[in-house]
């Protein structure tokens, strides 16, 4: 099936010097992959032939004048960035022109456009962030990573049907387990909205596993982990700060001396293999879950191969139809427009603050 | 200075095989130590015969006809077991006959009978569990982990104080930094208790850092990490979780076949070294704040090089005076007791309930 992925070629640290051979890997690897590089039309060009690829018949250049910083305000971009990279990126899949984009752009300043231009589905409240972590099974879907620092119970489910039907996307899995994050296994335990949120998912349609608690994230016990944003941050920038350091710590202990060097030169295939295993590049691109449109973020600091992973990841989101499956499965459930998506403004300001705090984690 | 510490002699997964041991190394390495050892008087006399320990100047056995179980409700614990090794330890704390106990028993109970035995300093809403985990600079105090699944931001401030106090006890520290768990840097970010919380922080005498994220626990950005008990035992089963889960990549690599199994075998000195760097064993022991007396627990599984961690733990409390620092900076901070004090069963049950979640990760 033919795809058309939107690229915000100037998003993340690196720009086109990592978007654009990204995106011409992709070409290769999928002949059924059409890529628009939306950017400035100069810098795209000069990349472009820097890697002898001016013509290539399923790569379009979209020009954009301006470029989103990675330190501006969502508030900024959404006023003063009509044309930026980011935003007509997001245009095209509006217009329908793309099935998904993809950026490494600052996190919340995507989200606010995303949420402006796109709008989100029936019955979503909120978009949340989900992204993939290595599991001792696999691979572990979470949501929200950031999105919403504050949820009430049905955003919560939402979450749920989101993340379910994300994995029965991308993991070609049926019926995915879906596991509520607390601090407890029993449903008396956690905070209140918690609690009611255990009820309204062992009331719904989905695989409800129940509560699971922070370890069961690496044990792999669910496919999916829901939680508020606030709490999946702090479990992922956790999770970040503790590999770094035990990384380091293994560093450290084999360049204590000589011996210990020489140990580490001997043991480098199997060091090498088991830090290939916790590669974060393997696990980027987040999805933005809830809008009308796919939305792939990538990890700012990405580089080519990592964003390849991120707009993999958009692709199989567009050619397994996970916004029709969250559709359906969101009227599955009997989840209808709440009231609270009228107070459109005060979500954008609000949510386009707390998403802004992702950019480092993704 | 002389100090006296009440042992449940009977708590955890492997009670006076492990108590007792440990409590006689504890006597052999501090001579102005005293135990009193709580708990069926037959089996621990036999644990010392075995030891050939029945006779220590400063070794006394309590006698304590019940003992709570692993899994037995906070309520039950305290309607039923009056006479438990857990709670005559406490009272020994509460007469003034002990400086502080310790106890490797059911976290929940041990803590709704702590609070009912013991009752909270004033000032104090609710006590917090404060544990110590790794950082790049050494080690990082973390309260609350999983006392109070819902805070105000007063009790946040609360927790900070007493964090606060303990680090300047046991780790000597004139003005220890206190960094607020959030999810971006910014005053702006994060829920709402969070950002009345880092106003009341900044207000504060404490050397308040601001805002902190969750990989800043494991840099050491801070000597104190507050956040409510939801998010703190995430944060603590996420990270153990991991430290599993990379554990075991590490092992399976090494274990592929015979050649990697020869490197490892090189490698051993310095993976044994990377280990005890981060073996759990050595932060066992964590301290229940804002009680009128020292409590410490013992994770449940804890073996006797572990369990003595926490006795060291309750003899550096004891001596370096933390309730009465406690004291007086809830006093330079004009907190006061609050009303909430008042309804003293709801908060029984209710944190009780929760307290008993963070057993496993204790």
């Amino acid at each position: 099936m033919d795809i058309t992925v939107a690229i915000d070629a100037m998003g993340g640290d690196h720009g086109p010097h990592v978007t654009v051979p990204a995106a011409l890997e992709a070409l290769k690897q999928d002949d059924q992959l059409n890529i628009v590089l939306v950017g400035l039309y100069d810098v795209i060009q000069s990349e472009l032939a820097a890697h002898k690829a001016l013509s290539h018949p399923r790569l379009h250049v979209h020009h954009a004048a301006e470029v989103v910083t990675m330190d501006e305000s969502p508030q900024s971009a959404l006023k003063n960035k009509k044309d930026s990279s980011m935003r007509v990126a997001i245009n095209l899949v509006k217009s329908g022109e793309a099935n998904a984009c993809v950026s490494a752009g600052n996190t919340g300043a995507l989200m606010a456009t995303a949420r402006f231009v796109l709008k989100t589905l029936p019955g979503i409240d909120r978009p949340a962030i989900a992204g993939t972590l290595p599991s001792q099974k696999g691979l572990t879907y979470m949501l929200d990573l950031g999105a919403n620092a504050d949820c009430t119970p049905e955003q919560l489910l939402q979450f749920a049907v989101m993340g379910a039907m994300l994995v029965s996307a991308v993991e070609h899995k049926p019926n995915p387990s879906v596991g509520l994050l607390n601090i407890g296994s029993e449903d008396i335990k956690g905070n209140e909205v918690v609690k009611r949120a255990s009820e309204l998912l062992r009331a719904s349609h989905l695989n409800f596993y129940g509560n699971v608690e922070g370890n069961d994230i690496y044990k792999g016990t669910t496919d999916v982990v829901v939680c508020d944003g606030f709490v999946g941050n702090v479990a992922l920038k956790t999770s970040e700060g503790l590999a770094q350091m035990m990384g380091r710590f293994l560093t450290e202990e084999f360049k204590r001396n000589w011996l210990t060097k020489l140990m580490a030169l001997i043991a480098l295939p199997v060091l090498k293999r088991f830090k290939k295993r916790l590669d974060p590049r393997r696990y980027n691109g987040a999805s933005f879950l809830g809008l009308r449109g796919i939305v792939v973020k990538s990890h700012g600091g990405a580089d080519s191969f990592s964003f390849l992973h991120a707009i993999h990841t958009a692709i199989e989101e567009s050619r397994n139809g996970v916004l029709r499956r969250i559709t359906e499965q969101l009227e599955i459930e009997h989840i209808k427009p709440s009231s609270r998506v009228n107070s459109h403004t005060e979500q954008l300001d609000n949510s386009a603050i707390i998403q802004s705090t992702t950019q480092d984690a993704l």
